[in-house]
């Protein structure tokens, strides 16, 4: 991998002269195009050794660049605030908007590569992170992010001379110690490190691309020039053929019901007992979430399922008796321009609470699979690709030690109507009622069978769909009670 | 996973025979069509639980289809003689040939799922085998498989009554035991394994379809749909639009020698000491090819270079010595028809040895990033992803505890000049000497850069490449000898 980059080539400042000229303005000229268009977003992720010049790279590209659009953010090992949310998030939060750009230090990949040089980690669970950042990273270029990775290089010998070299020179001194103390480095088990790195998340859309350390002139006019193809290519060729996704099966032919079909819609729930039990289970939740135990994990709960399915007032009875510090509910509805401008996923990780905290989320990340693939809001490649993504995103959630549950609420199609005309003539209920509830209603038999998909595609033990059978708005309030609070008292790792 | 599969549902006589008829014609048109145009394989894995009728699948199957373009494997735990040959050898030698489709029982998945079931593999091992297994299907699709890999599931009460059933049924009693005796079997363990096989390995190309066992009609009747929907599918729309992958750097601006151009080509081997040297180097090469070491292990060599650099003389100078037993000598030219039917890799697995032996190939899979790009015999996105897939397959040969090493020849473009005039001028040489040599003689300068992505991009600790000056024929042959002597008389895990 470094065969090249060992080389020590150079351009003298004449030389150096000459090509920047014309590399700053087509630069410069790529970069306002992408703004723009408001199409494509950049990433730069600049990583590798301390003291070949990651910073000094930045800075001559934010020279020739237009800072305007662009942003910087250096992530270290995370703090103890950060060590409270998902470790994705604050990766998440910084992920350029589309027309910006995003230069990253230390990223995503600092962290593995630290915990397997300094032998924290073993090489199995070095090899799954690095998978974990491969799939993370196909997600961006299909969301539209033209990734530019950059491994900063220095021989070895190099390296010591400059690990010598002590604070004489003001930019070097502030050097970011990324790797701590490179004296102690084990460098054999580093360049394997680095090569396994290389090995999987090399892919065809985020290759890494090695930048020799030990010329400045040339070093920045390689980092500008890599930068600028990536970019030039983008907007040449956005898109290749690939092999097409599997659609959902047909299977017309085979009749049989469906696990919604078969939910026994007319479980009810006594009236008389009601009020005690739900008294009794918001007790036992609050309780709950007062342990000591939650406090160092949290519990994140979707809902979804047909409008009118109840949604909202089993939300309400679950959290009414909870220390309101410590949940919050996010009713998803259309995302907004800034949304829009972000992968469909971002808005989810931005709302992804620290420890300690139970987040509900009313309709969620499922709008992939559900509303956006039957109203062909999204191409099929795209939601096809969203089940693997998803069940990615809630892995990480897991490893965070959070509790995730995701309830549907299925209730028959008479049903609906009922509650549609209910809602129409009762004045404080009408307001629930919208043009957009009634169109969905016809498309009844493809969001059923987009649940049932999604439903046998994502429910897994650590992250289950619990289906509830809602005719009676009763029995599904004391059921997902019930649920919630069977979860958060089971003991898991 | 399972919700929709642990349904009870079935089809009566009378309603599968008014299916079967509709869907066994077009199953068999749709085959017939694949098998004529020639472009695309069915790969039908089959796998599940024991006793949910996987073999029964497959004989209604074959009953429906056309068996004459189907082959039909199992796979087991490896035997003995499987072992000694790198492990995914035996999957790829029965890869189907475009046009025909294979029934897959087993398959790569059973040993990492049977390892971890039983405990003889860790969470982190299982995860990085379904990672592997996910590429190795991302490869196949991109080569024209159509996968359609079933899951055959019954729900734990069903499966206990059929574990009573002995050997009454005469088809049941054939069942093939995949996962050894059930009454032991972890339930949990084994959920939770398959769930991860799934997260990770139903990708948007080749998902996981699970498949009821319960009803031996309703089972067969959404195998067939499920296969004929996947290829249907594949003829309507075999692809998709993805992100390009990221082209060569282009960075034409930027002067500066490469790693070929930097070799000293002036190196030089004194005629005086070469007999001796060659000789005693050829010895000890031989002696380390006896060694106990060498018999449970192996080498793989591969030579690449220039025409006219030299590649054929320094491999008969190498293996001259050696026990003609335990070598073989690969000399690629163009495909054949049966391997253009093929995964550009199927012709090097079935070439890959067993335990003991050492291979050479002059010239290799490595024509994929070398003549293949630089001719345009296949597109960018073709021979882009071939730089990862080839890392995944040298990956697999030195897990198999082979020795891998790549040489690369270096000539300057007047040495190979003077050795095309004096092969057209010397009789017995002639031969060697073609049109096509001339022509890619006008193509050094893309050859050149296609090498120096080539190095950089696969040259790792445990396969390298070593860039041999071989301007002096004799110093070539030294240094290469010298690099196998040291590689093999290397120790490491």
């Amino acid at each position: 991998m470094f065969e090249s980059a060992s080389l020590s080539r150079k351009l003298s400042d004449p030389e150096f002269k000459v090509l920047e000229g014309d590399l700053r303005t087509r630069l410069l000229m790529t970069q306002l195009q992408i703004a723009e268009e408001c199409k494509y977003a950049i990433l730069l992720v600049i990583a590798g050794i301390d003291g070949a010049g990651k910073a000094l790279i930045a800075q001559r590209l934010l020279e020739w660049l237009d800072p305007r659009h662009i942003s910087t953010d250096a992530f270290y090992l995370p703090t103890e605030e950060e060590q409270r949310y998902p470790r994705m998030r604050r990766y998440w939060s910084v992920l350029p908007a589309k027309g910006r750009m995003s230069i990253v230090f230390g990223s995503w990949y600092h962290q593995p590569l630290y915990d397997r040089i300094t032998g924290i980690i073993d090489e199995g669970h070095f090899q799954e992170e690095m998978h974990k950042i491969a799939s993370f990273e196909s997600l961006l270029a299909n969301e539209g992010y033209i990734l530019c990775k950059l491994w900063a290089h220095l021989p070895r010998k190099e390296r010591r001379k400059r690990a010598r070299m002590k604070s004489g020179d003001a930019l070097l001194a502030v050097r970011m110690n990324e790797w701590g103390d490179l004296a102690k480095l084990d460098y054999d088990l580093a360049r394997g490190s680095v090569e396994e790195m290389a090995r999987i998340t090399s892919t065809a859309q985020a290759p890494w691309a090695v930048v020799p350390g030990a010329d400045a002139n040339y070093r920045d006019a390689l980092a500008g020039q890599i930068l600028l193809d990536r970019m030039e290519h983008k907007l040449e060729a956005p898109c290749h053929p690939a092999p097409a996704p599997t659609p959902p099966l047909k299977a017309k032919g085979i009749p049989g019901p469906t696990i919604l079909d078969r939910l026994d819609l007319s479980s009810k729930q006594q009236p008389k007992s009601y009020r005690k039990k739900l008294n009794a289970l918001q007790q036992r939740l609050h309780k709950l979430t007062q342990a000591d135990d939650f406090k160092h994990s949290g519990m994140i709960v979707v809902f979804e399922g047909a409008d009118a399915a109840g949604k909202g007032g089993c939300i309400r009875r679950a959290v009414r008796q909870l220390d309101p510090r410590i949940y919050q509910i996010h009713s998803i509805a259309a995302p907004t321009d800034e949304e829009l401008a972000h992968p469909y996923l971002w808005r989810f990780w931005r709302r992804m609470p620290s420890q300690g905290r139970l987040v509900v989320f009313d309709r969620s990340w499922y709008g992939r699979v559900l509303v956006e693939r039957v109203e062909g809001l999204c191409p099929i490649e795209d939601w096809q690709r969203a089940y693997q993504e998803i069940a990615d995103f809630e892995g990480e959630l897991v490893e965070s030690k959070r509790k995730v549950v995701k309830f549907w609420l299925q209730i028959s199609k008479d049903e609906q109507l009922k509650r549609f005309k209910s809602r129409e003539e009762t004045p404080f209920k009408r307001f629930k009622i919208t043009e957009e509830d009634w169109r969905n209603r016809k498309n009844w038999d493809s969001y059923q069978a987009a649940a049932v998909e999604m439903i046998d595609r994502t429910s897994t033990i650590n992250a289950p769909w619990v289906l509830i059978p809602s005719e009676d708005k009763k029995f599904a309030r004391i059921k997902i009670l019930e649920t919630l609070c069977n979860l958060l008292s089971e003991k898991r790792s």
